[in-house]
């Protein structure tokens, strides 16, 4: 029961070896768990142990490694035949003396793929230095490239029903942030709060559940706000203060993410002045993301706004949004930032975030979107402003 | 407003220092956020970009590095004066032309860390093969040496402080599974128990809330039961099928995880054998748990009353655990299973897990417990049964 059907794996799949014959590649290690689930359907929370998936040229059918224990879940997750679904011995989970890769490189030796040029993903969460030292160490016949990334621009331009799924997120965003509007008062502790955000994002709609988003839900508050990673305290929300939410709706690993401010009470001048820089940056930046536009362009938009209004932002304003595990929503490939210079073609989905961040308080709003034809088309459809609770 | 008194964190680092002066290492960079958070207090969902502590002998405090925009957390939530919290520009946040770990390298060398032995911890998460080798291209002066769970094996023996944080995470681990036994009803969809089981581990009690478990709730069902690691999904439970609940309390990034295993009707015959043994198995295991044994000691406790009950289990029957950040709440030091010789010392923690799977359904149940003097002690106080709904 992968989440599309085998065709769309299957263009997935030859679009790879398209770009790995292009980069002189033979076989491709796939050990982000975004990318391996893009290519195979493969899904479960096991990437915590090594495991990968291996594109070759000389095969069909890519091979699914992941621990014993997890390959019934391989079966019935991948849309491949159970004969490339591999599990290895569980002697090598975590231990001293031995490491999965070295099984995955003697399995890859026996199969004949040990040879020629092979990439790997060597700037992933999952795939240590150790990992690498263990492919190179067992296959000492192989030339080794860094192909962090490959996949990751295959998955640039969604499909329909890549958009659909996201759409779907954008529906369990949309509540999971009115519930957050809701449940936030004075004297209320953030931990509840985050407790009532998750149950929105977890339980979805009627129609649609929704799976565990990349990222905690994060709500900074008061001072907490001039940085935007603390996760909540069991502190009371307090009036007078600003309170930045960032979180997203998941649908079978695809993200729709939003950011929002609240305010309890009666917002400072200052806080208000820099929401109208934001917001009227924000639209810039999003009128300048239709297709054919660069990222660098999209960025310029909003520092002319800001320029004029007297905000600076030394930080990136957007990057690729979609597929992902936990700890990013991100995809990794272009920023929307000066210097990247990636042309945006129709389809591309970015999440644009606006967050100002001083020394004693922040705010934080975004619209994730995908490029048009004349500009960004949101996903989301939820109050674009400052929230204020009096 | 770190977690613990500064204190704890001085002596953690000097155990840190005295072990890197043993095995011959100037410099020490943690990457591990579990370790930066262990020797610093430094808390943020923030580890999906690069960032480090540097541990050295030549300087009294560690250096805290993050992304720019994540110092004020750092100012926040470590104990380090803010001179020694480092922020690099957000230019070298996922650009394919520049590492953060190159920056890294810029400053140790500034600071005249760039000597010597240093050791990188290389195989964790959150440190790639780009990250190592971009310290070694900065730092040509330097020797590098794999310092892999340096600072795991130091958190191995846990403080009376730490004690009660996981104390209060299995308060909150008993009432998330009592809120999953409530919830779980033949037709109710899996997303809608996720939502309800995450709702209890984030709210805690009235006297502390919970923080995110490095795990999302495992809750396989039905045929999904015979692999451990895949997540919910829209379907509904149905009667006549086991559930297997693999969760865990929080607090302060200490957990306390449990599995359990629930039956919607009247369960077969062999799935009662199955119970049978695996509860008899791990009562001898909890029993052997005592300090002066070995990990592999208390994994033939278990090993002698499966065989004598038909059951054979290839995986590691438990690992120790504690204080963590996704993807996993276990320390990568010890496991329970044949060959690790570890000795058990008094208030190390760990999370001894009987899983059974075949082919069409399995079987969790667990205990986390601490070693002490006459067998292991537990930290939850919750039946030990296959839980039986009707």
């Amino acid at each position: 029961m992968p989440a599309f059907a085998e065709s769309e794996y299957r263009d997935r799949i030859r679009r790879t070896r398209e770009r790995m014959a292009t980069v002189g590649l033979d076989t491709l290690v796939v050990a982000d768990p975004a990318n391996m689930n893009y290519l195979t359907g493969y899904d479960g929370w096991s990437f915590y142990t090594p495991q990968c998936v291996v594109v070759s040229l000389a095969e069909d059918d890519p091979l699914c490694i992941v621990r014993g224990m997890d390959r019934n879940g391989g079966l019935r997750t991948a849309f491949l035949p159970p004969d490339r679904v591999l599990g290895y011995p569980d002697a090598y989970v975590q231990a001293s003396d031995r490491h999965p890769f070295a099984w995955v490189a003697a399995e890859l030796d026996r199969r004949g793929l040990g040879r020629g040029r092979i990439g790997t993903e060597q700037d992933v969460y999952y795939f240590s230095p150790r990992a690498q030292a263990a492919l190179e160490t067992g296959l000492p016949n192989a030339h080794f490239a860094d192909a962090s990334l490959l996949v990751n621009w295959i998955r640039a331009v969604k499909s329909e029903t890549e958009l659909a799924l996201m759409s779907q997120a954008a529906r369990i965003a949309e509540r999971a942030m009115t519930a957050a509007y809701d449940a936030i008062e004075p004297g209320v502790r953030q931990c509840d709060v985050a407790a009532t955000i998750y149950s929105a994002q977890i339980a979805g709609t009627a129609e649609f559940g929704g799976d565990y988003p990349a990222f905690v839900p994060l709500l900074p508050t008061g001072i907490g706000t001039s940085t935007p990673h603390l996760t909540w305290t069991d502190e009371p929300f307090v009036a007078e203060t600003a309170t930045i939410l960032e979180l997203s709706g998941c649908r079978h690993r695809y993200h729709c993410p939003m950011a929002r401010t609240l305010y309890l009470g009666t917002p400072p001048a200052a806080v208000r002045a820099t929401e109208e820089v934001v917001l009227a940056g924000l639209q810039a930046a999003l009128d300048a993301a239709r297709s054919g536009a660069t990222c660098e362009e999209v960025e310029a938009a909003w520092r002319r706004v800001a320029a004029r209004g007297g905000v600076t932002k030394e930080s990136r304003i957007g990057y690729a949004v979609g597929l992902n595990y936990p700890p990013d929503w991100g995809e990794h490939t272009m920023s929307l930032r000066p210097g990247d210079r990636t042309v945006l073609e129709p389809n591309m989905t970015l999440h644009a975030i606006l967050g100002i961040w001083g020394d004693a308080w922040g705010i934080e709003i975004s619209e994730c979107f995908k490029v048009g034809p004349t500009g960004a088309e949101t996903f989301c459809d939820f109050p674009r402003e400052l929230f204020i609770k009096r």
